[in-house]
């Protein structure tokens, strides 16, 4: 097994007892409250991540793009909801998922869109399958979504329910505003509407006489912090199997569960400007600032030693560009700690955009590597 | 040949014409001031667009990576500049790209490394060639190199000079705080600069008797803006291949110039808040805002029609999520112009980072995808 400072830099760590913990606290969650973990796979997009999140009971998983869908459909996971809002030029695409055997859930939120996929749907004769839909439900007002008191949700509710080659499934949400708050309460209030808003959707269709399983709900933040999961049936949070700088200043988690990390090499010293130089910039760490708008503000990541740990809070990537990563020190002693050749581990802002820069994970253990994980990316076919 | 409606979305295109004609401008330009094009690969990271930049005369090019110097080495390069500082721990890569017969220039700045390569270059008995050297010159404060004025640069270059393993080769220098310009006549400033910096060294090598023949400068700003190349010899932009809205902010291209977009479809409509949502987000347009602090700041990226046309200057992607990218509307109109499932092409603030999360480019001409080319991503070996 090799160890980490053998790793070419950049690289991308997981710490793999980081993960574990991570997800056993999420399983244990769902388990406590009698809902189906269905995770948002968005963010790790590895196999090896999925077989952790899924057992034999229970496979269903959420993507946010069909590559994913096509990635995961082809490691042999068949329950798989795609939960971004479908439009018509993808209709064949997801069809040519069926016909493969894969039950992907697609969601609309759009009465034309539903329409159309109603007659598509009609229009094709050969189909020895339903597409499962779910409407896209609007707790928030952040993004997609109609309303929970919509005067489309029953009609499109029915549209989808009579239509012969689609089988409606439920309703879905996502509390995107969550990412906004600056407390725990202002989460668990999200927490409450995000419930709320879908569980009141369901309602409005099973009175109407249509058919509702599915109250399918989640973000990491609000699944971390809610203690209230009546009538949900499923949770999909994602980025909680690593957590990140960002779900750190929403307080969702502690530094200590934050499991992916940029392996970097520091690259040059500047002393008359007071800067330290690696050799993870932009696109290694991603341009996302997402703790800009938070209490503290991490710039580009959090610097740490090779062990993992922070150096001092202050110690951050402040600036990049494409390969460099920029930290200013205020005390030159780091200079002489941080040789040109040495290396440290960046804790990322936002996990799912700085993982999506590599092809794999490398998988660490007390300072070995234990293993090495793919991952996809993209959007092709 | 596919028309573009009919690519699965998003895509990053490429129009043709445009690639053309800006590689062809700055060709010109090197050639009216008698420098080589060394163009920096980073941007396209394509074999493709670096055989419309190299010809039989001259194959010199830039990378800012390892893999992106594997990489075209594997396609026939051999004439290398890797324009980021070298660290030891990236030192055998190195030599293994020469025992390949790959010339791959490395730069230093920092008086321990540059000891540390020729304390590990003495130590190789077997080699039969010599490791490529350039001193980088820090012209403008922006990042890494050593001042031209520096005490080290005469033992740095006696140095490497005079190491048996080493070639010294000579000086570079990149000018990157031309991009937190305001004006043409600051970009010019900075231009002078740069050159006059990396003379200097040049001159004060040559003067304690040190070979310097390579006096390399470059950024796609001040290459544009530059009229006086006395004593370069060759020059290094990047970007300008495709340009992007950051460049046009500088002021150093035109929106026509811009080659590269990502095509993408329109998934939602919400009326109440005004929002048409596309299908390319933060992965799709990258998350930088290189445009913010700029005159006119284009969020995300700038809304075009299928024919690449501006709509309304105003029309931008102002939000992203993962794989949700978020336009607000004034004007009802658009959503009947824009239903849902057509398609618009986004023209990116930085095509360096946008292009970086594609494998492949689609070639366009006239509405037409006339070819498909791969590009090099990540750091792997």
């Amino acid at each position: 097994m090799a160890l980490i400072e053998n790793l070419p830099t950049p690289s991308l760590l997981v710490e793999h007892e980081r993960l574990q913990h991570n997800i056993a606290v999420m399983k244990a969650k769902a388990n406590r409250f009698g809902v189906s973990l269905r995770a948002h796979l968005k963010t790790a997009k590895s196999l090896d991540i999925a077989a952790m999140l899924c057992d034999s009971s229970h496979s269903g998983i959420t993507v946010s793009t069909l590559q994913e869908a096509e990635y995961f459909a082809a490691g042999g996971y068949k329950d798989i909801l795609y939960a971004v809002c479908l439009e018509p030029r993808k209709f064949e695409r997801v069809a040519r998922l069926y016909a493969r055997g894969i039950s992907l859930k697609v969601i609309v939120n759009d009465m034309v869109v539903a329409q159309q996929l109603v007659d598509w749907s009609n229009a094709q004769q050969a189909w020895d399958f339903q597409i499962q839909c779910l409407i896209e439900i609007d707790t928030d007002g952040h993004r997609t979504g109609i309303a929970p008191d919509s005067e489309d949700l029953l009609p499109m509710g029915q549209l989808l329910d009579s239509a012969q080659n689609i089988e409606f499934c439920g309703v879905m949400t996502h509390c995107g505003s969550s990412y906004n708050c600056h407390s725990l309460d202002c989460i668990k209030n999200l927490a409450d509407l995000e419930r709320e808003g879908c569980v009141l959707a369901a309602h409005r269709l099973r009175e109407a006489g249509i058919k509702c399983d599915t109250v399918s709900v989640g973000s990491t933040p609000t699944m971390v912090v809610s203690e209230n999961f009546e009538e949900v049936t499923e949770i999909r949070p994602g980025v909680f199997v690593f957590y990140d700088l960002f779900q750190y200043g929403l307080g969702v988690c502690s530094l200590n569960d934050i499991a992916l990390s940029v392996l970097s090499a520091v690259i040059g010293h500047n002393r008359r400007t007071g800067k330290i130089f690696l050799d993870a910039g932009g696109l290694a760490l991603s341009k996302d600032r997402g703790t800009a708008g938070q209490n503290v503000d991490y710039g580009y990541g959090l610097v740490c030693n090779l062990q993992g740990q922070v150096i001092q809070e202050s110690l951050i990537v402040e600036d990049v560009n494409q390969e460099h990563g920029i930290v200013s020190v205020s005390d030159d002693s780091l200079f002489e700690r941080f040789p040109i050749g040495s290396l440290v581990r960046i804790l990322p802002n936002h996990a799912c955009m700085t993982a999506a820069a590599y092809e794999y994970y490398e998988i660490v253990k007390q300072g070995k590597v234990i293993d090495r994980w793919s991952r996809c990316n993209g959007w092709n076919e």
